[in-house]
């Protein structure tokens, strides 16, 4: 045999989590440490790969697992299915990553009619071992035999309120006996099979089903979401029993080394007396602060504490520990790296450099990018904050606005529509997992900060306010209450995740200040890393909050933005529909002072930084009204002037609505008024005599706006195409460029121009952009022309542009890559049409890796990027590089342009931390890598 | 001086063209080898790209021309500018290749009013003098002064009129005096300046206007057209005058080696007596054949048939002779290879080839590939052809229907709007040309075999009738009469190039049988070719077309245009609206035999070759009536129920038209009547009752359009993405693959079925495709499996495939470069969109050194094509590799695709032909490179 299908918690270690499951290695080397951990074992993801396999368990595992158990009967003292001393385990799931409340737990198996009066009588507490009993075959019933626990809970209450008990602890032995009756006719009708008396029937069952569980669609759901392979597996562990609900002097926690919340050096945590763990983590009773068990039971702490320390020592990290105690003695029973906020992984990183426990890289290695948003999440505007009608615990910090939804489903689709949503619930379960993704925060009523709602929350950086108990939640009727107050769904709500507050109403939020450990470790991440951070910013405002993120640069103006406010759209209309190159002139004449004043402003808020101003690029039709809406007016325009012909008989033919085949009309079309805007297209049907000039007007808008329609506006008539056709525009653009500069310079400011041609396909395209920039620079320079280092460059969209960037680069100053539009092209996706639709498909089906548009594909589009820089490089070897699409703030991605050697990426001012974060992780990977590369060489040379 | 700006005739040669241009080298090899050329010089095409670097002509250039002008004078025994004894000259452009009639000649300068007495006393002809003085002063008016031609025209007209002549040569003397004061005021009023009397400044303006006629727009439009570098320039002639208006022994004409319209072996051509061959071109006079030269002057006739065998010995080629008879003198004063038709271009070089003067690779490498099809044009069918209403001259061979247009600009205008014109005019001249482009055919009442019309129809091999008598055309008016009848615009004509003959209507057309000489041509060059040539048929009649055109399989069989019958499409309706996947079964059940017996069908047509199959492509909404239609119709239906609704009072709300915004419909939305199709949309509004179910239907159909709806179709969901969404339609295409590969067994036809998924972008979803077709495989051909040789393989057409072609190659057996989608997805153009917009821009301004969409893109489509092939035959070595864009029959394109070792073009069945030919003239030069860089090699070892 050589498979290794299992091994004692004594045999393993912490360098083997890829064969025993986190859990698994880490009770090996708490185990190997000497801690008191109840002895186990743990069955490898070898065994379930090869279950996978065959579909069914590998030959020979059961024969292991029999004398396994032996080992456990020799060292507890009892056998397992012993009338007498009956030995009862726990079998749990143990993937190689932690998925928290993903998978299942099968706990106090080994009862049954016979064993459970045998754990009566050893512990001379039937109330106890029925306890234990019931709640065996409860778990066993939804986890093997896939009973929905709704089932079991409808007989749990009605069988509390026949016995008038209020609580579980409240039930007696008796009752309890009598659930366990009716949960295994339950089981008998729903499974068709009746609850196993065999004991070793029990743990195979159990084993296949945790086994199964691996691919139930939450594992698969969070399996995606979090990056992790399918083909890891999960172990089980198999552990012998500690009762955290024997009796008073037991309990059972769950407990941090610091606080995850803030990151505090102090033990957090919370438990319960007289409960199993489940009671704990389900959140089904709400627990104690775990500074209560220093008074109930001090020695207890004292010895918590004291492992704490050691465990947080041994594995580097803050550590989240579960323990029970059995009766005064304390066991541990899993102990692992603990998820924490955003904030408290800067605080305990910077921390643990501080204590000398860990290195300035290893600390930065340690911050996961994606988390950082979190800290960067708004927080409420306390001076325009109502008062709370309901505090609950601070689970996961920020503060969010949203429409109140009841369930996942619903929290789901309202977001799909792009509504914000609140999800709304009593507690919430692995099964609503989706609805927590789609929400802008969490709000339980029950459970605490360890619940599943807090867990999940945290780690997707959502804000959530659990455990507020002055809510009542009627999720069938779709409301709730609250202070008094009833919240219909749709109903705006806003909590506050650092606080517990709950208010009413949509309450404004303001941004986060950054705490000094994130800026300490921003500092180190800009210390190790080469790639510069640039920022998205289409104005003023953007540009500063940029920089006070840290961006050292603009790498994307993107300028059309300046044109669609309503003062100015009327404006840039007339430019387009002008009939004459005078009208269209005095159109661009208004245009270049808004546009010199925009530019300006942005250049005083990047003083002394590049700004990378992108020439207009979309399609000119954008700027129109929408034709649906036009040929819909035009139906209602028609009809009033038919009905009005109706009742006047003299009257000639209606003009008809304009023909749509083959309009090969050129841009410059009939003669329209200028001030046609999308609000001067009322959507009523006003049938005034005056509505027939209207028509004609309309009319002609209909025709204009469909000469320029395009079947594929992606691949049509925009970016330098225009340039190229209306150079007006592109020199109105950056003569408003050249006179900021000159604006800046008379203040005194430094400013550092980049102007950059979109969608370049050919050399040609970009040397005659670039002959115009240079003598509209003469012109509006002229001598001072030098003393501006203004450049020129190009965004590389287009895959020809990359396959031809040699001859490209020969006329640019830098590339930057917008990769958006190189994603689209390369992978023939318009984006779109591609989301929602096959792409969607395709990411869940595991065609592609990941969704191209949010990681940067690297053997498509990073290829093309490789082979335009490396090629372009050889030819002038100073072009600066950079990638500007959403990419440049995503890690992977982040990573790749590292790894290509890219001089920066520029991604939107919120992302501007994580990038420097990101682009440090890269760095450091980096160097790694060629250290482990150079002592590999040196092996070979010696 | 460095630079040469002149050479006299004997001083050059024929390998100097580039230098001298093409006329001027000739003439130089004419000179050398002792034919009876008047004496002259050429100045060079350097002097002109000088004269375009400085905007003036080199200094030093004119010392040259006195100098060289006296050595004329010496020879010609007269004196330039010499009042008793003038020496006269012509001046000629004459580019490197070959531009008939596009650029500019001025003859008889040296003319002024006292040289013109000292002419008419030399030649005792004062009306030859003044004729010649005067047309000069025309020429000299329009090329210098570029005064419309027209205007003089008219001045002659009223001369002709006032003097009741009926020719030119029925004018006297004192009218040709009375006109040459009329032309000097004209020129004084139109050009502000007289006609200059110095003869120096008479020849230094001519040198400077022929240099700038280089660059007027219909030499750019000729350049454009056939590919001539802007930078070559012209070299000017200038060349000692003889007359052939000088009496009527004299003469000029133009005569061919061979017939340029068949190829037969006699010498054919034209001549006038007392004529300058300016009458000749440009078709003023209709001249005599040259058969009549024999009868006229016997001595001269021998002279010119041994010359004509001499030069085209010389030239190994057919020549195009001018000549001119000066007083019985027999003189030289052009020759070149002589434009031809396809057909005639075969038999000349066949009979060159079998005369020993060529080899087969040189006849090959002859043949003008792009002039091919035009031996494939249609003709009539005779059957069906009327009386012709008037017979012209066979002009240019094939027969053209199309609806008759008086201008050039109609034509370019109406040809671009879709229809079929015939170009009808007096005469054409160079400014015609864009019309000749655009016309399917053109008919002149003027001008014989070699005028203007005629030569430029061969060229573009459109048919063409020239100086059909019969025809009186009245352009303003927009009409034309011919026996009897009157043509207005818009009429339909048919004209025969073949015969000559133009009939009223539209005439069937049959097409052309391939001629012996045409078919052992075909036969050399697959002897020679390396590359195969399929042909893109979607039908057993096009694939049969294509057999017998030589195709070697079918590349491209799309399946889609089988969908679009109006008896199958509301079949293919109802599948993509079914509801349920039980409908959508039944509807492609239905469909599932169609194809079957269009495939069996296909697959019979090609016995024994292969046939590539592409499944299913388009997206679903292609198949669906037009969203704009449906809008309309829905408009008109609610505006009649809501005057319904006026006279019945209770009527409930119209239920509305649906929303557009953000719907987020699967692709299976509500049921909807199977018989929705394009035609079941009336366009106008029938009012009855049941228009409210009606109403109804089209607001779910519309629905569902919406649904479908894309903003850029081509990046959307089409091809493999629709097999991957829906395999169930391509397991009916493959099944019904399979099906008909059962049925061409069973009659014993060879079949070589090879199935091909468009749109791959990922390996995986070939995979995932390939293992749906080996599973339909498996099931319909079970055990007999292997019998069949079917192969499955994938359009590379977006960037990413041809980037990660390593990886897709593992699931392949070929490749077919889509280049049309592969170049709008590389260059980021949509066709659609771009031709007629931005494109025709790009071009016409060489940002783009060819339209990308009719000869592939070298340097971007190409890299991509040659990196894709390079790589999966790393891998793959056997990896079958074609074309199948429209590239497929562009012979630029075939020789790219050779170069980079593809093993298949595959084109429509009419360039079959051409495909051939280009692909061996690509294996030819290749092989003479190889030779040249072998030499070359062997010139360094030794």
């Amino acid at each position: 045999m050589s498979k290794q299908w299992l091994m004692h918690f004594e045999e393993g270690n912490q360098s083997l989590a890829g064969l025993l499951g986190g859990k698994g290695a880490n009770l090996a080397e708490m185990t190997r440490a000497g801690l008191a951990v109840p002895p186990g074992f743990t069955i490898t993801t070898e065994a379930c790969r090869a279950y996978y396999l065959e579909s069914r368990l590998p030959g020979g595992l059961f024969r292991e697992v029999r004398e396994a158990m032996t080992v456990l009967e020799v060292r507890k003292g009892q056998r397992f299915g012993d009338a007498a001393a009956p030995l009862l385990v726990s079998v749990r799931s143990g993937s190689v990553t932690s998925m928290p409340g993903m998978m299942d737990t099968i706990l106090n198996l080994g009862l049954n009619d016979e064993t459970v009066q045998g754990l009566a009588a050893a512990t001379n507490n039937p109330r106890f071992a029925y306890d234990c009993y019931r709640r065996l075959i409860q778990m066993f019933g939804t986890v093997v035999f896939g009973i929905e626990g709704a089932w079991f809970e409808k007989k749990l209450h009605a069988l509390k309120e026949a016995h008038a008990a209020h609580s579980d602890q409240s039930v007696t032995a008796e009752a309890w006996q009598e659930l366990i009756g009716t949960y295994k006719s339950l089981i008998l009708k729903r499974a068709g099979t009746a609850f196993p008396q065999d004991v070793y029937e029990q743990l195979h069952m159990a084993v296949e089903a945790v086994f199964r569980s691996w691919n139930n669609s939450r594992a698969q759901i969070y399996r995606r979401l979090n990056g992790i392979p399918d083909e890891q597996g999960t172990a089980v562990n198999i552990q012998a029993m500690v009762f955290g609900n024997l009796n008073e002097a037991s309990g059972t926690g769950v407990v941090f080394t610091r606080n995850p919340s803030t990151g505090e050096g102090v033990l957090f945590g919370e438990y319960l007396t007289n409960a199993q763990g489940e009671d704990v983590v389900a959140g089904v009773r709400t627990p104690q602060p775990i500074a209560g068990l220093q008074q109930d039971m001090p020695a207890i702490y004292e010895q918590l504490v004291a492992m704490a320390g050691l465990l947080e020592k041994h594995y580097r990290d803050m550590q989240d520990i579960e323990f029970t105690i059995e009766n005064g003695t304390l066991y541990m029973l899993q102990t692992r790296s603990g998820k924490r906020t955003a904030q408290a992984a800067m605080r305990i990183a910077v921390e643990l450099v501080r204590a000398g426990i860990l290195t300035r890289e290893e600390a930065l290695m340690r911050v996961e990018p994606s988390h950082l948003d979190q800290l960067l999440h708004p927080s409420l505007d306390e001076s325009a904050a109502p008062a709370a009608l309901g505090t609950g615990l601070p689970a996961s910090p920020g503060a969010a606005c949203g429409q109140a939804v009841f369930t996942a489903d619903e929290a789901q689709e309202q977001a799909r529509s792009g509504k914000a949503v609140i999800l709304v619930r009593t507690e919430t379960t692995p099964e609503d997992i989706h609805g927590v993704l789609a929400a802008r925060g969490v709000l339980t009523s029950r459970g605490g900060m360890t619940s599943h709602a807090a867990v999940v929350a945290r780690g997707m950086g959502k804000p959530c306010v659990c455990g507020c108990e002055a809510l009542v939640i009627h999720a069938k009727q779709r409301r709730a209450v609250i202070g008094g107050q009833t919240i219909a769904e749709g109903d705006w709500l806003t909590i506050d995740g650092a606080t517990g507050r709950v208010m009413i109403g949509e309450v404004p939020l303001k941004e986060a200040d950054m705490s000094a450990e994130l800026l300490e470790m921003l500092q180190w991440a800009d210390d190790v890393r080469g790639m510069k951070v640039y920022a998205n910013a289409d104005n003023p405002e953007d540009a500063a909050k940029a920089r006070s993120f840290g961006a050292e640069g603009v790498g994307l103006c993107r300028t059309e933005h300046m044109f669609l406010s309503p003062q100015r759209l009327p404006i840039v209309q007339k430019m387009i529909l002008a009939d004459t190159e005078a009208v269209r002139a005095e159109a661009l004449g208004e245009l270049l002072p808004m546009q010199r004043s925009d530019f300006a402003a942005i250049f005083r808020a990047m003083a002394g930084l590049p700004v990378t101003i992108r020439l207009l690029d979309p399609p000119l039709h954008e700027f129109l009204p929408n034709l649906e809406d036009l040929l819909t007016r035009h139906a209602h325009l028609s009809a009033a002037r038919k009905e009005r012909a109706a009742s006047t008989p003299e009257t000639d033919e209606s003009p008809g609505i304009p023909a749509a085949a083959n309009s090969n009309e050129r841009s410059s079309g009939p003669v329209i008024r200028s001030d046609v805007s999308r609000e001067s297209i009322p959507a009523g049907g006003r049938q005034s005599p005056e509505s027939d000039l209207e028509l004609q007007q309309l009319e002609a808008l209909i025709r204009k706006v469909r000469g320029l329609h395009e079947v594929n506006p992606m691949l049509g008539q925009r970016g330098c195409r225009l340039g190229i056709l209306f150079p007006e525009i592109y020199g109105m653009q950056i003569e408003a460029i050249f006179a900021a500069v000159q604006d800046c310079i008379r203040d005194g400011i430094e400013v550092s121009p980049e102007i950059m041609i979109p969608l370049v396909g050919h050399a040609n395209e970009l040397r005659i952009m670039r002959e115009l920039v240079d003598q509209v620079a003469q012109k509006m320079l002229g001598d001072n022309r030098n003393a501006v280092p203004y450049r020129v460059g190009t965004m590389i969209e287009v895959p020809r542009a990359a396959l031809t960037a040699p001859q490209i680069a020969a006329h640019a100053d830098f590339f930057s890559f917008g990769t958006n539009d190189l994603t689209q092209m390369t992978f023939g996706y318009s984006r779109d049409d591609a989301e929602g639709k096959f792409l969607t498909h395709y990411v869940d089906n595991k065609l592609l890796p990941d969704n191209p548009f949010q990681v940067l594909d690297r053997d498509g589009v990073g290829q093309l990027i490789d082979l335009a820089v490396t090629r372009a490089r050889a030819l002038k070897p100073k072009l600066k590089t950079g990638v500007c699409g959403e990419h440049g703030g995503d890690p992977k991605s982040i990573r790749l342009c590292r790894e290509m050697g890219l001089d920066y990426v520029s991604c939107s001012p919120y992302r501007v931390p994580i990038a420097r974060i990101a682009a440090a992780q890269a760095e450091i990977e980096a160097a790694e890598a060629e250290k482990n590369s150079l002592a590999e060489q040196q092996k070979i040379v010696s």
